[in-house]
């Protein structure tokens, strides 16, 4: 299964795409879409837009893996990263992607087995299960290869479930 | 000038379109894109894309006049009404329309001539402006006909502070 994990944002929009198969982790790649700060808002929505279906295309995922989002302390920034998730899921739509949402909490619990874990420990298991040399720069891409590992790991009990009820 | 108001949302998308020229409004047609409870939320942003991206095909506006978001109380519906609009100023790029952008205050300002003007007293001034026979329905709707006169007021005063300086 191939799954297109994607950290939301507008300045930055983390990637990252690997194949979940008998348990097994294969990275067919990661990066960032990244917008510059002097373009009008609704061009790098555009841009997000684009390089998103450039990526639903390139790696034709059946699910896109996406962060919840959450509002902090900073509204505006809050509106400005809504509305970048808002053409990111447009792109999955259109790409007829799945789209799974998972919240913080829910990464931590997956990829590191409790809810508490730190970030650094959420990037370093990320890095060992998917057999990287290093964290993958920046943050952004690295929890993007995150929420990948918290859907596989989310197929592969929902699939035990089946298999136990057959 | 074609101007399309849109009063964003996620259940409710307002618009509204008008040809401003020589100081004379007429209306060109208004109504709101909808989007069933039901749906899951990918799914409604996809319709809301697709109807704007009609809207545009349709009415060939130079320009988009969309509210400014502020965030109420609730987050959670700033969060989705936030993705809503992301997909909205999509569309006006994706169809090489100018995106305008007014805050509930200006809109007061503009089309009634104070900000602490009533919804209603905007409303009938709208209504009244645009010769129309009723307070259109929904209120979403009303407040895109509303941003329509926000931004024909405003480029008129653009345009008169050019010929000022001639």
């Amino acid at each position: 299964m191939v799954i297109l994990g994607i950290d939301p944002g507008y300045a930055i929009v983390g990637y990252g795409c690997i194949d979940y198969r008998g348990g097994a982790y294969r990275v067919l790649g990661y990066g960032a879409i990244t917008t510059p700060a002097g373009q009008p808002f609704p061009a790098r929505l555009q841009t997000i837009y684009r390089d998103m279906d450039f990526l639903m295309k390139k790696y034709s995922p059946q699910v896109m893996s996406i962060e919840e989002l959450f509002f902090t302390n900073n509204q505006k920034t809050g509106i400005a990263v809504a509305q970048a998730r808002g053409v990111i899921l447009l792109s999955a739509m259109e790409n007829e992607v799945e789209v799974a949402e998972y919240t913080p909490l829910q990464v931590k619990q997956s990829v590191v087995g409790y809810g508490r874990a730190e970030k650094k420990q959420v990037m370093e298991m990320t890095r060992s299960l998917l057999k990287l040399r290093e964290v993958p720069k920046p943050d952004d891409t690295a929890d993007a290869l995150a929420l990948t590992i918290c859907h596989a790991h989310a197929s592969g009990s929902q699939l035990r479930s089946i298999r136990a009820g057959l």
